[in-house]
């Protein structure tokens, strides 16, 4: 007899739920849970208001252990979609209506609040300079290349573990690939993707991530860069003539915001703080999107917190605005599960953007668009115009990788390896740069530490954060000044990557940070 | 005692230009004599009016076969570079000047000949349709895919032998590749592509089509669609607010067209005939660019003629245009060696796009882009701003590829194969459809033939080629009407690809094909 036949009744009746236990697949019953009650709330099953079942009384109902609900419900809490108060129980929030718009979103409304910004008839202006040998995504090298080439320690951010690369595994499911594919699968494909990847893809994120994806919900793209190339032109062809605004986390990744400038969008800063971006600040943007890194903010480490992310989706549905949620780190979380994507309760508001940059290798340029379905058209035209489409036999390959479970046990090794990278460093810092502050959460391959605004006490004209890193770049390590992510002045820092050195190099790197920031923090 | 130290002077003197056949590579005498003579000419040690030696002499001087001679001259000549008569020996021509131009082009000057474009201050219209299925490359499949689908035998122009892809070598050069890359390899690149394909490109470029360029001139790409998106963008970038115009080969290729149209440019077609694009038409088009398929045009199969490639670049010199050189098939020539690349004879003035799509497969999406040496700063900017670069691993495969002869190798065999069933079609067709006229020379991967426009006496409404090809469809084969290319009205005719099917398969085609047009062309 399982759960749903039982006929005991559960605190708030949960049978209409249809939970059953035993068909939570292998990756756990929390996760099931979750995201079974996830569902129900955004259904409308479990209504705004609802009280959900005492903890206790549905881990017996369901025959699970307590742990299990307790851990659901904080999902959940995490998410914005519940709130536990004593006494109160848990109980279902209300939600800004986040179905599909019914009208595309109009410039004036999306503008009212702000000053509209300076019509635009001519394109942007495009630097005839040779581009920065950089990447354009949350923490990629955007240092002068001769500070790089210098470095005998690089911790620039943004760059994984080049070196874990699996090559063995990847040669073994390309021969596998190259053994099945049809020739068919090598011509000219659809711009969307490979079939079999975005089928594979679609569990994965629902998997790891919570999404709300079907296979013909993704589209593969060259990378969250390209991504957010397609999506800036698509908002600029709904603005005819105009630079529509883009508001952009401040601190956020230099290399995001100047893609969205190319592509004739107007970044407009919005602070972050340790609740992630002041969503308050979206107000009086103008913007028609918000581009943000809700589970690990780029750089700072924090995470959205549960009323931000309520109010950020009930800002997109009242302004028709886009959420463009970059989830660039998300496998690499060392305390606990990652808070889900924000796609995940808002389909129809957030444009979802992930690659394998993190994962595997930048190389590959190999990643997933999940838009709203109403972008999804003018997205592909777009996509199909810029190359007809991804390159097929890594799509393939990758495919094979998900489905023979090689990419999950890459990442939980990966994981173990920069959990223990993380740590090294923080233990050396804290003994080689004790006036640092560590900022966000233990997750991610870089972190944040930040300076008091004025260490040296009597003294009003502290070189920035930038001579800082020049001289630490000067002691053979490479590392990026805070201000480099900042649009609007803000106390210095430096953003330190992790990802490609063993322990003993981190050590000895901290030693080096540790020396020179000494020097610089002292009275002059 | 060699060619240069024998003090017998040749008829016109050719010491100065250090011909030793010992120093030609292995790939033949006839390349190496046809590339040394075309420098001189560029750089003008052989003077507009120069006669060369008489073959006789020459051959004789430098110890070389007669035939050697003549078949460079040969090249020569087919390039616009000399010109033959009897009585008058082989003479250089005088060339337009060639050389980088000092001033921008100016959209006054560039327009002055044809009616002005209307001002557009909007961006183009973009289509919220899906894309079609298909590719934007010369001779891609452009029918809707339900007709596709049905076809038991597939004979859409612009897709290669799939089937043919090297798997194995393609495994074994990644094996090589993995075992040697170093984790920078891996990592985010610069957008021009690989160093090391680079280098290998200019080498294999300057081989087998005589481009003069070296590794830092080329950029990788993913495919001729992305060259073309970029080099629209550029393009429309030089005239911000307006709708440059782009001309086009009518018949000419309709996704190369429909990408430009896209990308802001607006196509003017001007006309092809049995000796290529009719550039007098070029002077009343008002365009900033010309694309063309000038060794190979798409979908006749005529070669660009001596005195139109001249032509060509003295227009493009006078207005200030550039040419855009798509050479999508020229590996495929079954008569002799493929009339020497344009940019060959004016690298300021071309921008050459070439790509693995037919030699290799569509689904590597890898091209490489050649442009004059002031585009290339906009262009990388654009490629960073598109993608931030190509994927490594498959740049780092086909470098393996060309540098361990793998490449050549695998083109030699698929040439035999495809000349055979050129031929096997080419047999079959006049057994049973010999109304039809066979177009273009030996080369490609695709026929044109065409029906006199009248061709059942006293009708005056016979149905279009569209009609044929779909009685062809119903019959079990794709193919394309001429029509589907054509942008102004002209004869009836069918593209037929025939790289993808065995002779048996594509005889049968022949015969079916037949019989549809026997009852189209009958009188009804």
């Amino acid at each position: 007899m399982n759960a749903v036949a039982r006929a005991r009744p559960a605190g708030a009746g949960t049978d209409f739920l249809q939970l059953t236990p035993a068909a939570a697949p292998s990756r756990g019953l929390t996760a099931w849970l979750a995201d079974a009650l996830r569902a129900a709330v955004i259904d409308g099953r479990l209504a705004a208001g609802a009280a959900l079942p005492a903890t206790r009384a549905l881990a017996g109902d369901l025959g699970v252990s307590r742990g299990v609900v307790v851990e659901a419900y904080q999902r959940l809490s995490d998410e914005g979609l519940v709130s536990a108060h004593h006494g109160a129980g848990t109980r279902v929030l209300p939600r800004p209506d986040t179905g599909p718009p019914s009208l595309p979103p109009q410039p004036s409304t999306a503008r009212q609040a702000g000053a509209a910004p300076p019509p635009a008839t001519a394109p942007p202006p495009v630097s005839t300079a040779p581009p920065p040998v950089s990447s354009l995504l949350p923490g990629a090298a955007q240092l002068p290349q001769p500070w790089r080439a210098l470095a005998e320690l690089d911790l620039s951010p943004g760059v994984p573990d080049l070196s874990g690369f699996p090559r063995a595994a990847w040669l073994r499911a390309e021969r596998a690939v190259l053994a099945q594919a049809s020739p068919a699968d090598l011509g000219y494909g659809h711009p969307d993707g490979s079939p079999w990847l975005r089928r594979e893809l679609a569990g994965w994120l629902a998997r790891t991530r919570g999404l709300r994806a079907g296979a013909d919900d993704i589209i593969i793209v060259a990378g969250v860069a390209q991504g957010l190339a397609l999506l800036a032109q698509v908002l600029g062809h709904q603005w005819p003539g105009t630079r529509p605004r883009a508001a952009v986390e401040d601190p956020g990744s230099r290399g995001a915001r100047d893609q969205l400038a190319y592509w004739g969008l107007e970044p407009v800063p919005v602070p972050v703080d340790e609740h992630g971006l002041e969503v308050s600040g979206l107000d009086s943007s103008g913007a028609v999107a918000a581009l943000l890194t809700p589970a690990h903010q780029f750089p700072t480490g924090s995470v959205l917190a549960p009323q931000r992310r309520r109010d950020l989706l009930g800002w997109a549905t009242a302004s028709g605005a886009l959420v463009i949620e970059d989830d660039y780190d998300a496998e690499y979380r060392y305390d606990r599960a990652p808070v889900p994507a924000l796609q995940a309760s808002a389909p129809h508001q957030v444009a979802y953007l992930g690659s394998t940059s993190k994962t595997l290798i930048p190389g590959l340029r190999l990643g997933w668009l999940v838009p709203p379905a109403r972008l999804r058209a003018p997205l592909l035209a777009a996509k199909h115009a810029a190359d007809l489409g991804n390159p097929a036999l890594p799509q393939l390959v990758l495919a094979q990788l998900i489905q023979t479970g090689e990419l999950a046990r890459h990442i939980r090794l990966a994981r173990a390896r920069q959990r223990e990278r993380r740590d090294a460093l923080l233990a050396a810092l804290s003994e080689h740069l004790p006036q640092a502050r560590v900022q966000g959460v233990a997750a991610g391959l870089h972190l944040l530490i930040t300076f008091p605004d004025q260490a040296r006490s009597g003294q009003s004209r502290r070189p920035g954060d930038a001579d800082l890193a020049h001289q630490i770049q000067l002691a053979g390590v490479a590392v990026h000044p805070l201000s480099l992510h900042q649009l609007s002045p803000g106390p210095p820092g430096l953003v330190l990557g992790y990802a490609a050195h063993p322990p003993g190099q981190l050590r000895e790197a901290a030693r080096r940070i540790g020396a020179a920031a000494a020097a610089w923090l002292a009275p002059g």
